[in-house]
């Protein structure tokens, strides 16, 4: 198996991280990597929101958590109860990756650009956990006014497609969660 | 940099295939690298439909292009138009990721799964492209009819939300198109 797989298969969700900021060189290569992730009629209809701010983060964490706890979804609502949960997991670093909705494809776009950055993530030591909690937030009316009041804005007309909090891990490195198997058909 | 953050930069959009089917190792690990991205709650709400009948994709992507002559977008159109064009590129292989649309995140649980397989295909030499043609077609009663009249069906359902063809290059690996500079924005 190459390495690339390797990587692929390793790649979990981290959910305990150290302080340490994510350094430069790091962050430098795995935006290089997202910007390679391939692009409806190469548009590109993208732009990259790095938070590192510790006092921004505590407080997009506490309001994003909102969307957990207001979910219609019953184990969201459960999981957010917890007081110890935090949606990014008390990570250094928040990526969201906004895009043009009036683009071909900007959820595609964007979500395979961040599957680039959770991997080159993973290759170079990083904890990485993908988060629904911005979309979801920001999708209320109430999240919007947030995201502006604390300065966290996008380029105009651009939302939120792809979220996911890094970092070094805190723990040992998550085991493989159960996978579902018969989920092939193949047409030879 | 390491070989996962080359493979990254590497993948491209290949659009031209030797006819040589896809070997069955290579599919299998494309395949298990697919199941290694993140879902929403671990839920992998997805099948994968591999189909490498030739005649059966010939058919499937000459209805595929109606999607694009129909499109209200000028440049897709403009591309159907012409004679050659193949939604496919003649490949040998087309995967369709179908999901759940009530999970809690099939279009993104389905697509960074495709991400996987791309990179899992570059790392192994193959080219791969992603087509938006599938979903566009699917999403229309005509092709909702046409898939079934041709026996290509999903779990009861689950509808298609990623594609892409692969299979062994047939030219020069292409090269990077430009990439857009000033798309990130930085809050320290």
């Amino acid at each position: 198996m190459n390495e690339t797989i390797a990587t692929i298969l390793k790649r979990r969700s981290v959910r305990a991280y150290r302080p340490d900021p994510v350094a430069q060189p790091e962050l430098d290569l795995m935006l290089r990597a997202a910007r390679h992730a391939p692009t409806a009629m190469n548009q590109q209809p993208w732009h990259f929101t790095v938070i590192g701010n510790p006092e921004l983060l505590r407080k997009l964490e506490e309001h994003c958590k909102s969307a957990f706890l207001e979910s219609t979804n019953e184990a969201l609502r459960e999981i957010a109860k917890q007081e110890e949960f935090s949606v990014f997991y008390h990570a250094p670093m928040l990526v969201i990756i906004s895009g043009d909705p009036n683009a071909l494809a900007a959820q595609y776009d964007c979500t395979l650009a961040m599957e680039n950055m959770l991997l080159a993530a993973t290759s170079l030591g990083l904890g990485s956990c993908w988060t629904n909690a911005v979309m979801m937030y920001y999708a209320t009316e109430k999240g919007k006014a947030k995201f502006r009041e604390l300065g966290v804005t996008f380029p105009e007309g651009y939302r939120p497609y792809a979220a996911a909090a890094f970092g070094y891990p805190a723990a040992e490195w998550p085991e493989t969660p159960p996978k579902k198997s018969e989920c092939v058909t193949l047409m030879d």
